[in-house]
């Protein structure tokens, strides 16, 4: 039996984690947490029993306490619940799959318990990577990617030697504005930027790959992933969503993770790593499949890939900046309260102004994310 | 220093091996052999300094010798010299680059003296797999594809658990009467035959890749080489020939080596293997490459293919004789005497007249090549 956590058990990862354990009985679920939607965890808590919940809004968590009264299970809140939840003692592997920089503090404390981590929290990797790395290798921990162009990548690199590595192919949908003209992109409505050609994700990362900043923060997270200079990932557009990325080795070899759209199966890569279990679902039928297309990416459509590169390149506390202006700016636009261009312009706005720490600690990289938050206040 | 010997040193994948030797200062290819190209022989003896040369025919052989007397080199001829250049002690691995079933005792021998095989000589899998594969076992041997194809699986099952392999799919370009009308194939001329749309090959193969016979051999190698069904190999159509195959797993990754049409790529991958080295050529640059297109197999029209699944599913002796049909078909198509049809007509005639032995000897299976030859030449 393999004892798992899934931080985030109630978004889309999450979910799809969970689909994975019911149709493996030698998976079991000990501890959950999930932001505030407590229907959803009490169905899952009914379900498969977790030991522990972690609800982070603490109205919520008092709520759930009540409605789940007649099971035996412990509700904790706020972030100590969610470092609880996160280094409970059976789970021999957390699923970290929060949306955004909340995820940073947890992972951490995670990898010091000593947890395999199937890291789908790329926010945490883009900021404090170097933190992330550095412990996970003192504590002997995995990192197994679940995004699945990181997980191909993860897995074209399996049995190879890392030396001979010499780029990363990443390749990307292109998302819903991939033909749109550029003039045309001050209109994008928030109903444009959520309909996503190939995969159906949460709402962040949805608009995330309608910007295509999510593209620049997996080029940041392979980096940190893969130990490569960001110049040395590629990013290739394949808007079938069918490969899901390469690796070039020094011979001209290029290998690849090929199949139809399905997060379940690089969650479940991690989950079992280095182990393949079958996987029900539609297989890629190639004779069916046609084609697939490649294009370049336009950097200048898209401008979050260049801001995404230019973060890379200075390091540092540059990428949180970054992400940071990318999840306040993100919100804005679900909120309305900004245009779908602003997003990368916010970007590049609190970027303009930041003084780069080499190293930052955790609280360094937090502070930004408060600085970033008033700067965007006051602008905008 | 890694050395190394040729067996068939002026084909094509032999010459594209002194490339790579010519290429790396830690290989030295000690022995090499050919059938009569004795110009070639002679440059390569000059320029490689072989310590032993086979030259398959005896009069060329004398012809040879003559013109390389200043050179302290071996010349030996016949089986018997082919034997000798196969088994030389200083070698460590050998390049089998012969066509056709003369490989299959060679082959056998090098195995017995405890060398690895980088393997491009398809037919003595087809024919004696089970000897070479039962003996490579035996003698601790590897045994390396050189075949684009079979470099390509090789390379995607790379680090995974031969358990959990679904499938082989086995790329093909479909050879120059892709998209020809059934009808016009009976109009075939060697000239036709001899375009093939990617690679730059020798003609027997060229032939073979025109008929799609060389395809079924791919899969009758690959049964060897992987130990599966035949039913577990699919073949794909590509016609741009960048994927070079494929294996699906049990979890639905498709695993795929991918890269610009270039046999050095997979001859250096067999000779360092697990190393890869730099090779110097032009890589695949997706933005340019654009699309790769898929098509499913036309098993009426390449009836080639079919034959092969067949001749796999009886097993036994059967795939020799449609090698062996094969190769004498070839032959008498590149010699004017029969149409491009007839070629895949004489295998079926051949496959319909043979009884299946169950496990054939080497003697066996040389004898299954002269009776085919028999009544080949006595119908047509």
């Amino acid at each position: 039996m393999k004892n798992i956590s899934i931080l985030g058990s109630t978004g889309s990862v999450g979910t799809q984690t969970l689909e994975i354990v019911r149709a493996n009985n030698d998976l079991k679920v000990v501890a959950i947490a999930a932001k505030k939607n407590i229907k959803k965890l009490e169905e899952q808590i009914r379900e498969f029993d977790p030991e522990i919940v972690c609800v982070y809004d603490e109205d919520a968590a008092e709520q759930l306490k009540i409605s789940v009264a007649d099971k035996n299970v412990k509700i904790v809140t706020g972030m100590d619940g969610l470092i609880e939840a996160a280094t409970y003692d059976k789970a021999k592997l957390v699923v970290t799959a929060f949306v955004g920089m909340i995820g940073i503090i947890p992972t951490l404390e995670c990898i010091k318990a000593g947890k395999d981590i199937a890291l789908a929290n790329k926010e945490t990797l883009v900021t404090a990577g170097h933190l992330v790395m550095d412990l996970a290798k003192k504590h002997n921990v995995k990192i197994l990617p679940v995004d699945s162009e990181h997980s191909a990548i993860f897995q074209s690199i399996n049995g190879e030697n890392h030396k001979e590595i010499d780029k990363i192919i990443l390749t990307a949908s292109g998302g819903p504005f991939r033909t749109w003209e550029k003039s045309k992109m001050k209109n994008v409505t928030i109903e444009d930027a959520l309909k996503h050609p190939n995969w159906k994700m949460g709402p962040k990362i949805t608009i995330d790959s309608a910007t295509m900043v999510n593209k620049g923060l997996e080029v940041l997270e392979a980096k940190w992933l893969f130990d490569v200079d960001v110049d040395d990932v590629q990013i290739v557009i394949q808007p079938q969503s069918i490969i899901h990325s390469m690796v070039q080795f020094n011979d001209g070899a290029v290998m690849a993770q090929l199949g139809l759209p399905d997060m379940k199966l690089p969650i479940q890569y991690a989950i079992y790593y280095p182990e393949r279990r079958y996987l029900a679902g539609e297989k890629a039928d190639f004779g069916k499949i046609a084609q697939i297309t490649f294009e370049d990416p336009d950097f200048e459509k898209f401008k979050g890939l260049s801001l995404a590169y230019r973060a890379g390149k200075i390091g540092g506390s540059m990428p949180t900046v970054l992400n940071a202006a990318n999840e306040k700016a993100v919100a804005m636009f679900l909120n309305r309260q900004i245009s779908f261009l602003e997003i990368t312009e916010i970007i590049e706005y609190c970027m303009s102004y930041h003084q780069t720490i080499h190293n930052p600690t955790v609280q360094q990289i937090l502070d930004i994310e408060q600085w970033v938050d008033e700067i965007v206040d006051k602008r905008w």
